[in-house]
């Protein structure tokens, strides 16, 4: 399938939304970009970066005669996004959005979108703990997984173009049931951000009466914690949009936490050691996956 | 300081054993060094690789006549170690280990050193997921901390030997008192490896009902869970020799993580971006801290 748009309108050109751009430009894919914002800086970056064509902070102009509207706004804000688009949206236009909660997104915007549009959902997993346009990269959806989650009713042809413009992204696209999505990724995105919050607020807690506490510290920690590093408004929008899978997947988390402690208490080295070499075969494989996908 | 042994013996050359001879060698800070370990094997390799100038299998032959034994068994071995070479170590000579957990390691070998005999607890805060003498390297310890932690009666010559060995090897050495050295990596080392293994069983759980799941993971994934990918004999023998205050630090981290399922229940942004925030920002010295020493 060849994909073509005369003209992409991204809202939110950011990490995200900016490499997207890059992608769908020097894959010959769009034919003109609008980069749609809040922050006029940011425009002006993205603009002088050659990463899209024109740029606005008006949302209904902007979207106006778009074949494609990408929404890459943070996740508590597509539904007042898509709100102020909606009127402008031309007739056939394909609308999509990279939120990484997928049920209360459709909850949101299905509902408001016009007659005629096409909306399908997405979620692109990449990034890193950089934000905006300048952190853009061409390769930043190379070999990452992009998960689709239409609805029932979502036209067959406008989910295979994103699928398309995802694949040609780099990406391998998956296409699932919006409420399978939100638990599997509580369990292995959401739930791990929540953890290492804690463990660096735990820290900082020990940190107060023991100043040189991270002077203690080595590389491990280093590389566990980074994740700490993430935006705190585009996690706590995630937590307020998947609040019951990530309250599941914390629940489950602190049974197996408390199962731990118990084992550590009782001296239960045996039962220790099963657990860590459980983990570990895990993990391990992990590695294996990803010396395949570099291969 | 200059510092210099006629004959080193180092039991256990596994990764930290093997770094240290190649360090000892390289600075010509020892004459000769003796491999000694239960694995013929891995002993065979340490030869082979010139890590080491002989080898046995024998602790009691191995360290006689040695001025310097390096004890870099799995610590749950180290007082068992100990007194297997305690008859045969020369009057003069200096005993130091290189465990994990230093407070129980000093209860239990304290009392059998020979008079005449220095025994100086260390423990380079260094390492790698793999382990063996074929993972070691000459620089294992460089840009990295040692802390000792020698008892009152501790002969202060021989912390000084020791210390500038560590030095020679590149490290910061720290010396502090056992039991608080045991909260500090309690916190910053253990409860973070704690928490790995049990967020990898987590999902582990969750791929029994969904096989799939690891595909949904991404890049962060993978780096936060490194860790969980330590020796399992290794871990459940630190939390046998550091119990308290793991279970203090798990607890510790518990009451934070409860704290933060209610913020997410209650739908409370404000409170989870102030958390957040507070985590980000410690995180981002981490970065800040590893760039100045990398200079």
């Amino acid at each position: 399938m060849t994909i073509h748009f005369n003209k992409v309108a991204i809202i939110g050109v950011g990490l995200i939304g900016g490499s997207l751009a890059i992608v769908l430009r020097r894959k010959g894919i769009a034919d003109s970009i609008v980069g749609i914002g809040r922050g006029v800086a940011n425009l002006d970056n993205a603009k002088r970066l050659g990463v899209v064509d024109a740029v606005t902070q008006d949302i209904g102009a902007g979207v106006k005669d778009a074949d494609l509207v990408v929404v890459a706004v943070p996740v508590l804000k597509i539904g007042e996004t898509v709100h102020k688009a909606a009127p402008n949206l031309k007739k056939g236009c394909i609308l999509t959005d990279v939120g990484s909660v997928k049920q209360s997104v459709i909850d949101e915007v299905a509902p408001i979108i016009p007659q005629g549009v096409h909306f399908v959902p997405g979620h692109p997993i990449a990034g890193t703990e950089n934000s905006g346009v300048e952190a853009a990269l061409p390769d930043l959806f190379t070999g990452r997984t992009c998960i689709l989650t239409p609805m029932e009713k979502t036209d067959p042809r406008a989910v295979e173009t994103i699928k398309t413009m995802w694949q040609e992204a780099g990406s391998k696209v998956i296409i699932m049931d919006a409420a399978l999505h939100d638990r599997a990724l509580a369990a292995v995105s959401h739930l791990p951000h929540m953890i290492a919050y804690t463990l660096v607020n735990t820290i900082a807690d020990i940190k107060e009466k023991m100043p040189e506490i991270l002077d203690y510290s080595a590389g491990g920690f280093r590389d566990f914690t980074r994740i700490a590093s993430s935006s705190p408004e585009m996690w706590s929008d995630i937590c307020a949009m998947n609040k019951e899978s990530i309250v599941k997947t914390i629940t489950d988390f602190q049974k197996r936490l408390e199962d731990l402690k118990k084992k550590v208490k009782a001296g239960d080295l045996s039962g220790l050691r099963e657990d860590f070499e459980r983990a570990k075969r895990l993990r391990d494989t992990l590695v294996e996956r990803s010396r395949v996908s570099n291969k």
